[in-house]
């Protein structure tokens, strides 16, 4: 399934063309990959732990994130991804979890934080800029993130590398179903598809499900609902790849070529 | 502006050829044009009220939804449009009434109505499938909405309706840029576009703005942020109408032709 041969490299800003195996599109996450995200809601958790603790004795902070976790998990069902979900859940758990004791008034606390995360500007990991110049004159680049399209949009506006792709694709999950529904839509061979990204679980399974190559480049932080684990049967493809930064990608993807 | 003359009509199932100034394209609101929507929201609201001047001497159920449309349209600016930004808006607002004496396991009830919204069935309002039916064997149709997109998507399948749309839109905001947008992305000319819905707010105004006819079918409730006016200027145009209901849709559009 892996691509071995090379016909031939395309040039600089030559136009890029499908051609069977080879590697021409690839697909970055966002969050996490080309900027800090699960920084701030790591930042906000701590302040939820820390309000729970304060309201009640019953209860330790890792309990009140593991809780917050589960209700975050029941909730993305019907709510999606995103700060609003994540200030909801965190408004239910501390109700919960406090039996109603914590006053309303604290609460809002948690609306507050909900609103400065939406509020942050962008904030770029390293190399990210030069390194996605550098992608896009040598592949079709397609954006491919989960979570509230208004917050996602806002983030990608603000970043600056909109125009490096071809294609902005905001998902409600990041399923095999869904990579193939956006990679066909592009007209780009899954065997061609290279998938780049922090989260195991969203960004490196379902690509080697459908016979794609995956990249995991692990952020500090990973989020309770992205845990994953590896199987011998997913390391052995050789079709997936670990890297320290997205600054060894161009590295990478050239001796996939 | 308006198209006066028609050279020929297309005849059911054939392909809908785009000619200058002649109807060919008809953009559907959804939420209070296809199916129920604001009654939900009304119903809630009036619990929402109900709830605050139980716990307040201060405020009436009055002042309360003034208070809660104030809050929305703060929020709407950073949280978008729907059902989550809704809730988040009601706890903000039962909070701030109450100077914080409402007990927060009171709020956990204006969580569950949110997500008693989120779960409903779509609710489709008279003649809506047969209409739309009708409607695609003659024209391109468009579904243009605002609000948040999962859920949107989710009526959107649930209606059953999908299948007779060009395309399914779902934006941030219903403004003339956002409508020029759209249409031309399905290269569709200004004056050959009918927009069809319940807000003359963000169905009708923008739409004569961008040279447009706009066919305003009004719902029982309007949501706070949806009211508007017509100024004489834009009555005048010709180009805007009103229907009692969207059975009545097709006759005016034949005389438009």
């Amino acid at each position: 399934m892996v691509a071995t041969s090379v016909p031939e490299r395309p040039t600089s800003r030559a136009p890029i063309r499908e051609r069977h195996g080879v590697v021409t599109a690839v697909g970055l996450d966002a969050d996490d990959t080309l900027w800090h995200n699960e920084d701030h809601f790591h930042h906000v958790e701590e302040e939820f732990a820390a309000l729970i603790t304060l309201h009640t004795d019953d209860v330790d902070a890792s309990t009140a994130l593991a809780a917050l976790a589960e209700t975050e998990r029941t909730n993305v069902t019907i709510y999606g991804y995103g700060v609003k979900s994540f200030t909801i859940s965190m408004i239910e758990t501390a109700i919960a979890l406090t039996g109603g004791r914590i006053p309303s008034a604290e609460l809002s606390a948690l609306i507050n934080h909900g609103k400065d995360m939406l509020r942050r500007p962008t904030d770029l990991l390293p190399h990210v800029p030069g390194i996605v110049e550098q992608l896009a004159l040598r592949y079709r680049l397609v954006l491919i993130t989960k979570g509230d399209p208004l917050h996602q949009n806002a983030k990608v506006a603000g970043s600056g590398l909109a125009h490096h792709f071809e294609q902005i694709e905001v998902v409600d999950e990041k399923d095999p179903a869904t990579y193939l529904r956006v990679i066909a839509r592009h007209g780009i061979d899954p065997q061609g598809f290279v998938m780049v990204g922090n989260s195991l679980k969203s960004d490196v399974l379902p690509v080697l499900e459908i016979g794609g190559i995956g990249i995991h480049v692990p952020y500090q932080f990973t989020w309770a609902l992205e845990q994953a684990e590896m199987a011998q049967h997913h390391t052995d493809t050789g079709r997936f790849h670990v890297l320290e930064h997205l600054g060894q990608l161009p590295a990478l993807l050239s001796t996939l070529e």
